[in-house]
Formats: structure tokens, C-alpha cells, sequence
């Protein structure tokens, strides 16, 4: 499918993110209206509230795409949100231009849209399961030679995170305040955060509901999951280290964790399949699966500081990630513990093998030894005041482009306690 | 207030939990209608949604009271649920029997209906904020010279906890399934958890809504605490031990929480009041409270083996609490985390400083190192197929008494793979 020969009757950019093949759901608002499901394309948002409004998709409810969260029509199922994903693709083909007379009603700029945080989030879950992040981790904080915990390679640690603090791109956020305590203090101190850190990550969106007690299979999960999202699990590395033994992190990270705003339905990802690191020792049956259940999705994550240009720190890739979302959902079900649509499970910090590719700071500058250089002449070894973290995340392949746009963030000084 | 004048003219039973003075707020069903608010009395429960169809409580929206949840009613602020408390009080009084003749009407036996997950539990946090129950795992697991960590004196420790799987009292949970390595093993075996344990705890519930970024002080936690549950924090100690090194606990833990059904509020509670433990060394400033935090609530738990009576295997009280409520939600927000009305916050095993007093089978037998004689001559280290644990709560004071009826559960085998 050559590029040059544009499939909608939409603009769509060259390198946009958002092609006919993509198709991104996600809320909006407008001056004339307030949020709504809307459809990226190119540079533009096709409101699919006002489609039905006209008389279009009248077998779905209308409370359904005239809603602030995707939550209702992700319920619907699959086969709707599939068959509606073809009937746009097809509605949007340059060659059947159906719904171009009505362009100027169905058509919003994202330059004048509003986006929200698209989910109600029941439950947020964050998983553990890139083999070099967790390598890098141990190696810092624990044994280099024996970086990897004992239970790593046999199942996807995960833990459970706080929904509420879930924001979407562009949502400033305060320096957190918090309890930490040098090696060498003999008492903890408080105040704002000193090691502020971004882990880039990616999450997926349950699409269905199970039951307490009901399990999902890895050649089942794919139907679990709708779609998936680019995602900044902020980190207060100073308050997280003196907080999380024995029982995990807790407020180093739930003050706030920022997604991006369009949600790309696991089938638009279907020509990016890429097989994931060979896992070894063996894992137990209920973690077996079949064929390929990696992605290859280019990640990357840029510093901006206040004024300057963005720099770019880290280049990843999810077809790093050692264990898949299909293992995750079947290890995170396996105990009988239920899902609702729009529970969150995310990645875990995304980083390579290379140095470049590393998905977070601490890892990046190694705990700060090796601070970045930035534009303007200053460096970093962690996330200063005025910041913006920028992540990008696109898969690209025979022309075919799907993108997720970004997820960014400005930190903002803390406000005074 | 003698036990011999009758404070209501609905009939209360001389230990009832649901006095007069109590009024806790739930959700029932019955044969005559569908999921709605009640209020607990003696045992009745006062029927709030017929109430505002026969003409009373005209303040208030129909559709808070004909509600699956409590939530809308406890968002409407405490100044409004508190006035309707002392609005039914006056009602209910014997000597003021204006809603007397309706009681075909607006009374609903308890052993008529069925009760309801009373919260749409947005996040779920749980405490570990007994010094006893802290230390005595120290000491199993660590080291008992220097069982508490070094952190647990300082900061109320918490970790997230999932709040899909969180069910009402009677609802029966099957053992789970997972992962679990011995000792001595090489490799991890998958089945079903051999150690099935009960968490002895309470959980206050969130009444007040905040943003992002804004601290709630110990001052003004209360006004954020609409009130008080029976928590049964089911634990599988085995899958429990090889997956939570680093992140906490997950899925030892994310099989099934049981709550009570009937929320007390904490203004019910007053009376109750009582001093904490001296905490030493002195707490951070933002930690700090005035007056006293603790309460005075006798827990009981007991364990009944089919077609057997129960055996009460512990006794504690929900006053030796290191960290109260207001620290832990003073600290749960200090980094800015946000919280929605009806978010939980459970306080952690409540273990007292005697033996019998442990909240946890994992401490009751010290690791299974000394067995309970149950009455049918079995003994229990942890819990068996088909035994149900029964935990109940009140308090009591000069012929006052409050309580909060019971949280059961029953196990059941695990479903086959």
C-alpha cells in the first residue's frame, strides 16, 4: 500500500500516527459540545456521537457514544467494536466517500478538541516484565551478579497501583512531597521529591468482564484485551526506596500516572506481531502459549525543559518485553481474580538491551553516575522542575503505519505543604 | 441509659449490634424490591427508599436511596448524612412513634433479605499498622532481634490492593490456585494453596471526594472518614511468599477480600474513643494529631468446620492500632493521591500483645507450628475446605453499645484448572 496513493478521503499526513489503519478511539470536547467518543484520523477527530446524530450507526444506544468514558461501548463486545471499527474503515475509504458531504459535522480539528482521560479505570495493575529494566534495577540495588530475583523468569511479578491518580496526556503535576531518608541519616526527612523519574511503559485496556473465580487462558486473553495506550508510571525514586519493603510501592508513585489519550484496539497492532525473548527455564503450563504475542512498537521518551527543545533520552521497543500481555492476563487470573472493562494492566518500564534504551532516569543516567546532557548546556540525572516528559510510540511496516500519538507531562514545583 | 427502658420502639434485643444508637447504613434486597438503602435496627432493617416513597425524607433525591450503592447518598456530604442519623434517631425513638404505623410498610426483617456489597469501591488500600502483627512476621520471617523494619515507626506502611475482588459477607470463595516454590525446591509447583489464611481487620470508608495534589491534614481526616466495616483480608501465605519480593502482595492476596455489610459511621463511633500506643521515636509533623484517634472496638474471630459449632480462635481490639486513621490518611495523601467517595482503606492485621489476640492464623499457630484444637477433635494450622471464618465486632460502654455484626466466609475447594 504505497503511500503515495491516499486510502481516505480524510488528510492524513505522511508520519501521522493516525491512518485509516489505526483508528484510535478516545473522548473529546469541543466549543460545540462536551465529551463524546470520537475516532482519530490524520489530524482530525471523526465524532461519532454527531454520526449518529445524523442518522448513522443507529444500532448502537446513543448514551453509549455520548459518554465521557469509552467504558460502555468497549462493554458492548468485540464483534460491535470490530464491525464498527471495518464499517468506519470503510465509510473513511477515499474511494467511498459516503460520509464526505458531512465533513464539516462529523470532522473536528484536534487542534480545537479537548481530550479526556478516556477509561473509568476499576482497578490499575502495573507489571514487572522487561528482563533488562528489572535487571538494571537489581543490579543497582542489589547483587550485579545475581540481579535477577529468584521468582523473575518463573512468573510476571505485577502489583497493584492506584487508579485514581490516573490523568491523561497534558495534565501538569506537582513534585510530590514525602518521607525519605538518606543511607547515612539516622531519621527520615520530608519534603519534595529529589529523584523524580518517568518509566516508560505501555498498558492495555480490558475489554471484558470475568467473574471472581473465573480464569483466562493465554490463547484466550487477546479477547480480554481492547486496545492500548502509551503510559508514564512517575516514579519518586527517594520516597518509593524508603517506603516499599516490604509491601511494594505505594505513594512514589500513586500521586500521579499519566496516559495517552487514544486507545489503539489490539487488531490495528495485528500486522506488528514480533516474537518475544526466548524464556528460559521453561515456564509452567498455565503460561505456555501459542504463536506471537509480542509487538514491535517503536517507543521513545524526550526531555523538555522549560523554553528549550525536546531531547530525546531513550528509544525503546515493546517487542522487548519478556513476558506478554497474554501471560500477564493469565497469571494475573490464574488466582480467580476478576476483571471489569476499562481495568488497566501496564508493562512495567519498556528497556532494551542497549544502553540508549533504557525506560527510565535512574537506569539512563545509572542512578544518576552518568547525567544526560541537555540543549541548553545543563544535564540531568533526574526529572527537574518546568520539565515535560514527552513519549512517543509508533509500529511501522510496509507502509502500514499505527501510531499512539504521545503521553506527555510537565512536572510542577511542589505546592507548598 | 439503662437497657430496661427501651430507646426505640422498633424491638432491639438486649446485645443487639444494631441499637438505637448505631444506625448503620446498608444495601438489601428483598422479595419486594430490588437492590435499595437501609438502616440496620435491632433485627430489622429500616427501609429508607419505601421512607421517601410514603412522603418522608423529601430532601433527599429518590435515586440515592433506590441505589445499588451507598455512595451517592455518602457524596451528598456529612452534614447531610448526618442530619438524616438524627433524623431517624428521632424517628425511631419510643417515645416519639410518628412512623410507628408505617412499619408493615418501612420494616423489612432481616432474615427476609438478602445484603448487598454496600460501596462501588473505587481504590482499595491496605494498612499494616499493627506494631504487634508487624513484628511478630518480622520475627517469623526475619530476624526477631530486629523484627520491624526499619521505616514501620515512621510512616504508616500500605500497599495497594485490588478492589474488584471485594465481596460481601456470605459469599463464598473458592481456594485459589498458583504459583508456590518450597524451600527446598528448585522449581515452582502450580496448585492450589496449601496455607489459607484470615486477616483480622477493619476498614474505614471514604466519605469525602479530593483532587489531585491536595493533602488531607490529621485535623481534618475525620471529616473525610464516613465510617467503619469488618474486614476479612483472606491471604494464601504461600503464593503469597514467592511472588511479593520486590513489588508486595498481588495475587496471594487479589483472590477475594470479604467485607461486612453494614457501614457504621464514625460519628456512631464517638463514644468510643480511646488512646493509642506512645508512639516513640516522635512522628514527622505531618503525622502528628491532637486528642484521641484510636477506638475501642472488641474483634472476635472464629472458625466453623462443616456441620460443626464455631471455635473462637482470637480475640483482639481494634484500639491497639499503632498508626490510626487519621495518620494513615493524612499520609495516604500527602503526596498529592487523590480519593473518590467510597475508596477503602483497610487497617492491616489487628493483632493485640497476647497470643490469643494475633489477627492471623499465621501468627495464632505461629507458622503452623502450634496447631488449634477445633471441637470436632481436628486441629487447624490454616484454614480448610469448607471451614468458615466468622469475625465480629462491637463496642460497649455504660450500657451503650455499637456494633457491626459479622463478616463470613466460606471456603470452598478450588475449581479444577
Amino acid at each position: 500500500m504505497p503511500q503515495s496513493s491516499p486510502l481516505s478521503w480524510v488528510n492524513v499526513p505522511v508520519n501521522s500516527d493516525f491512518t485509516w489503519h489505526n483508528l484510535p478511539f478516545g473522548i473529546f470536547s469541543d466549543a460545540k459540545a462536551g465529551p463524546r467518543v470520537g475516532v482519530a484520523i490524520g489530524e482530525d477527530i471523526l465524532d461519532l456521537a454527531a454520526l449518529r446524530q445524523l442518522g448513522f450507526l443507529m444500532h448502537l444506544p446513543p448514551e453509549v457514544l455520548e459518554n465521557a468514558v469509552l467504558n460502555d461501548l468497549i462493554a458492548l463486545g468485540k464483534s460491535t467494536t470490530l464491525a464498527l471499527r471495518h464499517t468506519l474503515q470503510d465509510w473513511l475509504r477515499a474511494d467511498k466517500p459516503t460520509l464526505q458531504p458531512y465533513a464539516p459535522q462529523i470532522l473536528v480539528s484536534q487542534k480545537e478538541a479537548q481530550l479526556h482521560l478516556p477509561l473509568k479505570i476499576g482497578d490499575y495493575t502495573d507489571f514487572y516484565s522487561s528482563l533488562e529494566h528489572a535487571t538494571n534495577v537489581g543490579a543497582m540495588f542489589r547483587d550485579p551478579k545475581n540481579a535477577l530475583l529468584p521468582n523473575w523468569r518463573h512468573l510476571p511479578v505485577g502489583y497493584h497501583g492506584r487508579a485514581s491518580s490516573i490523568i491523561v496526556s497534558g495534565t501538569p503535576i506537582h513534585r510530590p512531597l514525602g518521607q525519605t531518608k538518606a543511607d547515612e541519616a539516622e531519621m527520615p526527612d520530608f519534603g519534595p521529591s529529589r529523584l523524580l523519574d518517568f518509566e516508560l511503559e505501555m498498558a492495555f485496556v480490558v475489554g471484558k468482564s470475568t467473574t471472581l473465580g473465573q480464569r483466562i487462558s493465554t490463547a484466550e486473553a487477546e479477547d480480554y484485551i481492547f486496545g492500548l495506550v502509551l503510559f508514564n508510571d512517575w516514579s519518586a525514586r527517594d520516597i518509593q526506596k524508603w517506603e516499599y519493603v516490604p509491601l511494594g510501592p505505594f505513594l512514589g508513585k500513586s500521586f500521579a500516572s499519566s496516559l495517552s489519550p487514544w486507545v489503539v484496539m489490539l487488531e490495528a497492532l495485528e500486522p506488528f506481531r514480533s516474537p518475544g525473548p526466548v524464556q528460559e527455564p521453561a515456564v509452567l503450563p498455565y503460561l505456555r502459549f501459542d504463536g506471537l504475542k509480542n509487538y514491535d512498537i517503536q517507543l521513545e521518551v524526550a526531555i523538555q525543559a522549560q523554553h528549550q527543545s525536546p531531547q530525546v533520552v531513550c528509544q525503546s521497543n515493546f517487542k522487548y518485553m519478556y513476558w506478554n500481555m497474554c501471560q500477564q492476563l493469565a497469571h494475573h487470573s490464574v488466582n480467580g481474580c476478576n476483571f471489569n472493562v476499562g481495568d488497566l494492566c501496564a508493562s512495567g518500564t519498556i528497556s532494551g538491551p542497549q544502553a540508549h534504551q533504557y525506560g527510565s532516569m535512574l537506569e539512563l543516567t545509572w542512578r544518576g553516575t552518568k547525567p544526560i546532557p541537555m540543549p541548553d548546556g545543563t544535564e540531568r540525572r533526574f526529572i527537574q522542575d518546568y520539565d515535560t516528559v514527552i513519549m512517543k510510540g509508533f509500529a511501522e511496516k510496509d507502509g502500514l503505519r499505527v501510531g499512539f500519538g504521545e503521553v506527555r507531562g510537565q512536572i510542577l514545583p511542589s505546592q507548598p505543604a
